[in-house]
């Protein structure tokens, strides 16, 4: 008498946490230091030193007003602070009227497909992607989740996507730099994403939107990563401080609905009924202000570049078959044989855990997550050249 | 082409914060002293300095793991200190595998409702009632608020609500210590409502949930707030730290899905799986470890009932009727003349903010929030007495 959907996502942990949780079982059998556990996406970097500095300020504060309710899209000057830097950054000519606050991206892209979500609307994910998007688009709003087939070089199958749309199509997911191939769209892959978008609105007589998750926006080895609503105007923009500040526990993000979207007052203020339906009240509030007061700052990232170098390259050699990926924290390599499960399996034996891909539209691929410790990334490297060669 | 609802949703601002934005914008014209603002729920008094000395503590902690995702339902220790305290105070009898820790207790409402609700379910509320329980249930969790006309005394007309109940009523949402009434449910009450629910129950052969929603628990003057898991088997608790502790920004509370309820790991897993639809990843993780290290704290709770005494007694020989309220920091009175909006535009014209009771189920009354400070409680009360007299 109960949701049976709401059990089956209750029960049916992911995978991801599964293996996250099976690492720490063996972790207090074989020792910590001999579980390679590359399952989950947790920033191994610290927060930089300037928010432990900004929290211990801020805890002094009258608490009254430190710990009080803020406006439900986010305090003003929070919002108008965060704006001013996306101004700087990428005169995205914005204004604290276009942001809603939120815990988390997971959050703000749970209020966007809500607001946007009529029955029988689909919204297209492009193969590899988050697999969570699946329970925030059907369970959450009610529609239907459609996946686009990968492309061989992780950017965009346009030709795929335009079989993907159709005059249901309410919106198209992107997420670059991606989780779980570490891909970043090019500007060239965005343009004619745009341009096709453009196309598909008019053949259809609707916006199609465009829902950008950014959370890896500043984790970027030498490529730009293009402001999307300048290139299309329909764009929402979802972001999360979860992995720049690394803050994930935390849950502060935001819902970004530019001046460039057709009647944007109207879908701002649908973002934020649809957070008020899903019983979000405000953003966490006390780091609301640490990100208002940390503008650019992020943690030190580099050692997510070392390690993809570090990974890559002993991977290729391996005989992995892998695009250089130029951003986020992940690998996605196809494994030799073809099935990740069984590969998974085995590296599992080894204490090595790295998650299948099938649940991010890509069977045959395993995503390594390479937020870790680089002396750890080093040991491992001889399990993955012994599973390469299946032994 | 996006959703009707959550646009009305979001532009519909609730009453109170209309009345709230009001009253900032006439406090920057006639300053904040002279607008007697009564018309939002945020506590007045500080949290206590223990949050403040612990926090200061915290935030030197190792960023990794302090600002790090927790497990989806909250730290394991945390929820093993929550249950703990729960035992201690309730003999409550559950662990750490109860607890659902939520960003407060809007998200622990809506985890529920969307957990249990099937397609054509009736959630009943009992008047008067926290406004937003709507919003959860109807386009949250997609199922059918159905409202129980209060009774004179704001405890529960038993037969009114045995009315309300039927084959489809999945649960009955309690709030006690009740927003807007400050009626605090007698264990005669309870007692009633559960040899009702449990007639019910077998009546239409499934479970009728309670829902109760206590976040006032700790608010309460010198009368006893019966665990409702001790009467009625089939109860979830949801809870928030915002008002005991005086945290409401900050987003902090629970589910609790006891194991009196029938087939409670499957409840509890939907819950999970609701929390995990709704876009919830964990609750605030710096605040679990806050809670969980303050066990039994609460801010200084002595100036509520300082307010409560000073202004029931002004109000009731002013000549309105009124319940005395027993907890919460809410008196309900009835209107002269019964016209409530009217009376709220009155007071309005005097820089005082009510809100009329329309929308919390009672037309007629009006909702005086008197989490305020005393002195300004205090020079109030002659506006109240005019606007008796219709001056």
């Amino acid at each position: 008498m109960i949701s049976s959907e709401m059990l089956r996502l209750g029960t049916s942990r992911s995978v991801i946490r599964e293996l996250f949780e099976y690492g720490n079982q063996r972790a207090a059998v074989v020792g910590r230091e001999h579980v390679f556990d590359f399952s989950l996406g947790n920033p191994s970097v610290p927060a930089p030193p300037e928010v432990a500095a900004l929290l211990a300020k801020l805890v002094c504060e009258d608490p009254v007003s430190l710990h009080g309710y803020t406006s439900a899209p986010g305090a003003p000057e929070v919002r108008a602070a965060v704006a001013e830097d996306l101004n700087r950054r990428f005169a995205a000519g914005v204004s604290a009227d276009h942001l809603y606050m939120t815990a988390g991206a997971a959050a703000a892209l749970s209020a966007c497909f809500k607001a946007l979500a009529l029955p029988g609307d689909e919204f297209v994910a492009i193969a590899p992607f988050f697999p969570e998007y699946r329970c925030f688009v059907e369970q959450g709003a009610g529609a239907k989740l459609v996946v686009c087939p990968a492309a061989q070089d992780f950017q965009i199958d346009l030709s795929a996507l335009e079989g993907c749309l159709n005059e249901h199509t309410k919106a198209v997911i992107v997420n670059s730099p991606n989780n779980p191939s570490g891909a970043v769209y090019t500007r060239e892959t965005l343009t004619a994403l745009a341009d096709l978008l453009r196309d598909a609105s008019a053949r259809y007589g609707h916006p199609i939107y465009l829902i950008s998750d950014e959370p890896y926006r500043e984790i970027v080895y030498g490529v730009e990563v293009p402001w999307l609503p300048a290139l299309y105007g329909n764009t929402l923009v979802c972001y999360s401080w979860s992995k720049s500040l690394s803050l994930p526990g935390q849950r502060i993000g935001y819902a970004l609905v530019p001046p460039c979207v057709e009647d944007w007052q109207q879908v701002y203020a649908a973002v934020c009924g649809a957070g008020r339906a899903l019983g979000y009240v405000n953003a966490p509030a006390l780091f609301q202000r640490v990100v208002a007061q940390l503008p650019g700052n992020t943690a030190d990232l580099s050692v997510y570049r070392e390690n993809r170098d570090t990974l890559y390259n002993a991977l290729v050699e391996a005989g992995y078959e892998c695009p250089r990926p130029d951003g986020a924290f992940y690998l996605f390599p196809a494994v030799p044989g073809g099935d990740a499960g069984a590969f998974s399996r085995r590296a599992m034996e080894k204490d090595l855990l790295v998650v299948p891909g099938d649940g991010f539209g890509c069977p045959g691929h395993v995503r390594i997550s390479y937020c870790v410790q680089p002396e750890m990334l080093r040991r491992s490297l001889e399990l993955f050249r012994r599973l390469a060669r299946s032994e």
